[in-house]
C-alpha cells in the first residue's frame, strides 16, 4: 500500500459564495506536489469591510510551498473565480492555464498590472489534458452563465476527481456549449474518486431552466416597449447579451453598449470565436442622433453599484444619453442578498424620472447560472462518485449538499476553508487544519482581515473620533490644558453646549488633578485622557467615542 | 364657496417605507387647524447611517406651528408609526390619541422617557369620534400584522376621508377584528373625498393569505421536529406568537418567551384584553429543567439584529439555552431588503451546530401583514374614492398605486414627503412644498441628516483618518516637524516602510519648505499639511485618507 495521498484543501470558497481557491496534493504527506484550483475574489461592503476595495482569500499556507506547486488552473472567468489572480500571481509564479476566453481575461488583467502575460496558457477542451507534476488535468466543458466555463478532470495515481466549477445543466445555453450529460458520463465511467461539486442552489426545489427559455419573453418585451429600452445583466452573461441584443435588433433597435466591463467582455468574446455574430454596435456619440424608440442600451450594473453605468443613468445624464418618462429598465438579473438597498436605490431614482422598472419578479427575464436541487441529484447519479465534497457554498449549502448526497448514499464531509481532506480511501478523511483567512486590497496595498485596520473603521463609523492633544512643557506641566478636535461627533450636547468646550474643560480639570506619576508618563496619561473624554462624551451626547491622545513634550 | 381648504402633508412615510407622519389640515390657507398622523421612526444602517440610533422625520414645519396643532393620532403599535413619540413628543405637546393596545405601549415609551403618560388618550373604535378642532377622528379597525391595527375616518368640512394605516384584508386574524367590508362600506356610503392608503405590496400581485392558514403548516412542522424548537418573528405580532404557542402546546412543548419586546408585546396584549388565553410560559431558568424536546422558545431577532435574542442563540449560549444538533430554529417571517446578510449570518452559525434552520422559502409559515395589489383594488372597489392618495411606500409604490388608482378612473398623485396637497377639489392640487427631511438620534441627542456629523463618519470608513500635528515655537518655527498619528490606514506602504514614517518625512520636507507666509497662517499651513498628507499617502497606499490638522503655537 502506499503511503501517498490525495488532498483536497479549499483555501476559499468553502464556506462563503466568492473567493474560490482549492489545492489539490497528491505525494507523501506534507511532501505532496500542489495544483491550484481557480484564485477569486470576494466584494467588500460596508457593514463589515469599509474602505476596502477586493476580499482574497490568504494564500500564506501556499505561499510557504510554492515549490511544490505545479500549476494554478482556472475554471472560468467570473470573479469570484479569476479576480485575484493579477493581485496574488507575484506570490506563486506558477503557470496558470484556462480556456481561450478565460485565458484572454486573465492576460487582461495580468497587462493591466504589469504582470507577465505569458504565465496564462490557453488550453484545449478535454479530452486534451495538461501535466501538472503528478495530475494530469483536463476542462471539461459545462454551461454556466459565462461562456467556456469547464469542471475539472484531476487525474493522479489516487483515482480522478472531478472538480465541476459552476455550472448548471443547459441543454441549449446560447453561447457557448450545451451540457452534454454523455461526455460527462463517459468521463466518470472508469470509475470516480470524488465529485467536488458546485453548491449554490441546492436549496432551489425546481430544475434549473435554460438561458434559452428567455428568448422569446425578452424579444416580447423589447417590442412592446416605446421609449429607450435599458437592460443590465452580468457583462459576463455573453449569452445574455447576445439574447438581449437579438431582441433589440429584431425590435429595429440599435444597441449601445455601456460600461467598461460590457464592452471588454463582447470584445473578449469576439476576439475567441465564442460569439461569432452580435448586432451591430453604436457609440454612445452616435446614439444621440437616433430616436430614443430606437435605442437598445446593454448596461452594467445590474447589483446596484454606485458607480456603474445602470445608478449612473438613474441619477442623471451618462456619457450624453439620459432616461425619460416612458422609457423602460429591465433587471435582466437576479439581485445577490446584500445587495438589495443599492438595487431599490436605482428603481426608486428611476420612478422619480417616470421610468417604467421591470425586473425579475415573474421570472420571465433571468434564470440562474447554477444547478439547482434536482440538477445536483442529477449530476451525482450520472457521476456516481464514490465520495461527494461540496463547494462553492456558505455553510449552509454545503451542509445540505452534503446531506443531499448521504441520502443517495454517497459518503460525504463538511469542509470549510482550512480543512485538509484526504481523498484516498473510500470516504473523506479530515487530514488537518491549516489557517486561513482573509487578505483584503487596499488601495493599493494588502493587509490582514485581522490587522485591526478595518476594525477601527468601522469603530470610527459606529462611535466617531476624538482627538485630544496635550503639550506637555520641560517641568512636565501642561501647557494650555487639552485641545480637542473631533470628527463624527455631534457639536451640540444634551447640556445644549458645545461638545467640544465640554470636553477640554473635564479634560483641563483633569489635568489639573493629575499626579506627577501620571504627567510625566505617557502611558498613564493617554489612559486617563481616553477615560475622561470617553466618560465625558457619554455624559454629554450618550456615545463613548474612539479616542487619539496625541502628547507632545518640550522636554 | 369658501376659501377654506383641507391640506394632506406627509412628513415622513411618503417615499419610503418608514418613518411615517402625515399632517392633515383645515382652515384658511395658511392658518389651517392641523392633527398629526402616527410619529414612527426608521432604522439605520452602516450603509448610510452608522453609529445612528434612530431615524425620525423632520418635523420643523410642525415643530413652528404647535399653536395649530390639535392633535395626534396612531393608527397602530409598529415603530414604524409610532417610535418617535417619545422622542418627538415634547417638541409638539398635543394629546395623543390610539386604541388600547397602542396606547398602552405609547404609554409605556413615554414612562421611559420621564414623559407624562397622560398625554396618550385611549380610544374606542368607530363609530366613537374625537373632536380636534375642525376635525373629528374615528378609529376603525382593521386587520395587519399588530394587534388593533385602525384605519382613521377623518371628517371636517370639506368631507371624509378615510386614512387607512396599514392594512390587510383578513377575514380571519387570529387575534383582533378581521376586515368588516361591511363596516367599511358603511363609512364610505356618505361619499368618500379621498383615500389615503397603504401602498407596500402593491407589486404582489396575488390576493393576500389569512394570519389563519399558518395555524395548521406551523402545527405539523412543530409536531414533527425532534429537538428544541426555536421560532423567531416580530414580537409584536401577536397573533403568530398565538398559533405558534398554541402548536408548541399541542405538541407537549413548554414556551419562553425570548427577548425584551416579545415579553413586552404578549404583556400588553394580554392588559389589554387583546389576547385573553396564551399558553403557559416558562422562564429560562425554569427551561433549564425541561428535556429540550419539550421545549419551544419565541425570540426575538427575526431580521438578523445582533443584539436580539436569535443571534446570541446562533452565537452561544443565551440565558443560560444552547442550541445544538438536531433542533430546529424557524424564521416565521420576512427578511426586509437590506437585513439579508444579518439573516443570513445567523442561517450558517445554525448551521454549523447542526440545527435544521427553516424559512418562509416555501410560503408556509408566514404570511404578510400588508394588502396586496388584489386586495388594493378591492379596497378602492368598496371605499369608492374620489381621489386616492398613495402613501407608506417608496416611490416606486406610490407611482405603482397611483396608475392602478388612476387605472379605475380614481383621481390620483405620486405626493411625497413635503408635498402639501390641497384635497378640497374634485382632485388632488399641489398645493405647496414644505422643507423636509430626517433627524437622528444619535446617542443621546437629535442630530440633522445633513450636518455633516454622519457623512464625515462614513468617510472615515472608506478613507481612514490621519491626524497631524504641528508644533511652532514663538517665532512661528516648527518644532520637531510633524507628528503623524493614524487610525484605520495600513500600516505598511508600498515601499515596505512605515506610511506614519513616510508621512512624516514628506511633512517635515514640506515644513522645511514651507514660506513664513505659510508658517504664519493657520489656514494655509492646515491646508498644506493636508494636501501633502493625502498625496503621500496616495503614493505609499493608494487612498486618499481623511485628515484633521492640529496646529498648535506656543507664541
Amino acid at each position: 500500500m502506499s503511503s501517498k495521498r490525495l488532498i483536497y484543501l479549499p483555501l476559499g470558497g468553502a464556506g462563503e459564495i466568492g473567493m474560490n481557491a482549492y489545492v489539490y496534493g497528491y505525494g507523501e504527506p506534507g511532501k505532496e506536489r500542489l495544483i491550484l484550483v481557480d484564485l477569486g475574489v470576494a466584494f467588500p461592503d460596508m457593514d463589515g469591510t469599509p474602505g476596502v476595495d477586493l476580499i482574497m482569500p490568504d494564500i500564506a499556507w501556499l505561499k510557504e510551498r510554492t515549490d511544490r506547486l505545479d500549476a494554478i488552473f482556472i475554471t472560468h472567468a467570473h470573479e469570484d473565480h479569476i479576480g485575484a489572480i493579477a493581485h496574488l500571481w507575484r506570490d506563486l509564479g506558477a503557470p496558470v492555464y484556462a480556456r481561450a476566453f478565460t485565458a484572454n481575461l486573465a492576460r487582461g488583467k495580468m497587462d493591466e498590472y504589469g504582470l507577465p502575460e505569458d504565465a496564462i496558457t490557453t488550453a484545449s477542451a478535454w479530452p486534451e489534458v495538461i501535466k501538472a507534476g503528478p495530475f494530469t488535468v483536463g476542462f471539461l466543458p459545462i454551461s454556466h452563465s459565462i461562456p467556456e466555463s469547464a469542471g475539472l478532470v484531476i487525474d493522479s495515481p489516487a483515482g480522478r476527481v472531478v472538480h465541476t466549477g459552476d455550472f448548471k445543466l443547459d441543454p441549449a445555453p446560447v453561447v457557448g456549449e450545451a451540457f452534454d450529460p454523455d461526455l460527462w458520463a463517459e468521463v466518470a465511467k472508469p470509475g470516480l474518486q470524488a465529485l467536488v461539486c458546485d453548491s449554490t442552489n441546492v436549496f432551489s426545489p425546481n430544475p434549473g431552466r435554460s438561458e434559452s427559455d428567455l428568448g422569446t419573453p425578452l424579444e416580447e418585451l423589447v417590442l412592446e416597449a416605446r421609449g429607450m429600452v435599458v437592460a443590465t445583466t452580468f457583462a459576463s452573461n455573453v449569452a445574455r447579451l447576445k439574447t438581449l441584443a437579438e431582441a433589440a435588433h429584431r425590435a429595429g433597435r440599435s444597441i449601445v453598449l455601456l460600461g467598461r466591463a460590457m464592452r471588454r467582455m463582447v470584445e473578449a468574446a469576439i476576439e475567441t470565436g465564442v460569439l461569432r455574430s452580435f448586432p451591430t454596435v453604436v457609440s454612445p456619440e452616435e446614439a444621440q442622433d437616433i430616436p430614443r424608440e430606437n435605442l437598445m442600451l446593454l448596461v452594467t450594473g445590474s447589483q446596484g453599484e454606485r458607480r456603474a453605468a445602470s445608478a449612473q443613468l438613474a441619477r442623471g445624464k451618462y456619457r450624453g444619453l439620459e432616461l425619460k418618462e416612458g422609457d423602460t429598465f429591465l433587471f435582466s438579473s437576479k439581485t445577490i442578498p446584500g445587495n438589495e438597498r443599492g438595487v431599490i436605490r436605482i428603481m426608486n431614482q428611476l420612478s422619480e424620472k417616470g421610468v417604467d422598472v421591470v425586473d425579475d419578479r415573474g421570472g420571465l427575464y433571468h434564470v440562474s447560472g447554477h444547478a439547482n436541487r434536482p440538477d445536483l441529484q442529477r449530476m451525482h447519479e450520472i457521476m456516481k462518485p464514490k465520495m461527494l465534497i461540496p463547494m462553492h457554498g456558505e455553510h449552509r449549502h454545503l451542509r445540505e449538499h452534503a446531506r443531499l448526497a448521504e441520502a443517495r448514499g454517497i459518503a460525504s464531509v463538511i469542509a470549510v476553508n482550512g480543512m485538509m481532506l484526504d481523498l484516498s480511501g473510500d470516504r473523506p478523511e479530515v487530514a488537518g487544519h491549516v489557517d486561513t483567512g482573509r487578505t483584503y486590497l487596499d488601495g493599493s496595498v494588502k493587509i490582514g482581515a485581522l490587522d485591526g485596520v478595518v476594525r477601527d473603521r468601522v469603530r470610527m463609523a459606529l462611535n466617531g473620533h476624538l482627538v485630544v492633544s496635550v503639550i506637555l512643557d520641560e517641568d512636565d506641566d501642561p501647557i494650555d490644558g487639552a485641545w480637542v478636535d473631533m470628527k463624527g461627533l455631534a457639536e451640540l450636547g444634551s447640556s445644549n453646549a458645545a461638545l467640544c468646550d465640554i470636553l477640554e474643560e473635564d479634560l483641563g480639570q483633569f489635568l489639573g488633578r493629575a499626579k506627577r506619576a501620571t504627567l510625566t508618563d505617557d502611558d498613564k496619561l493617554e489612559e486617563g485622557l481616553r477615560r475622561v473624554a470617553r466618560q465625558s462624551a457619554q455624559n454629554e451626547i450618550g456615545k463613548k467615542p474612539e479616542v487619539t491622545v496625541v502628547i507632545s513634550r518640550l522636554g
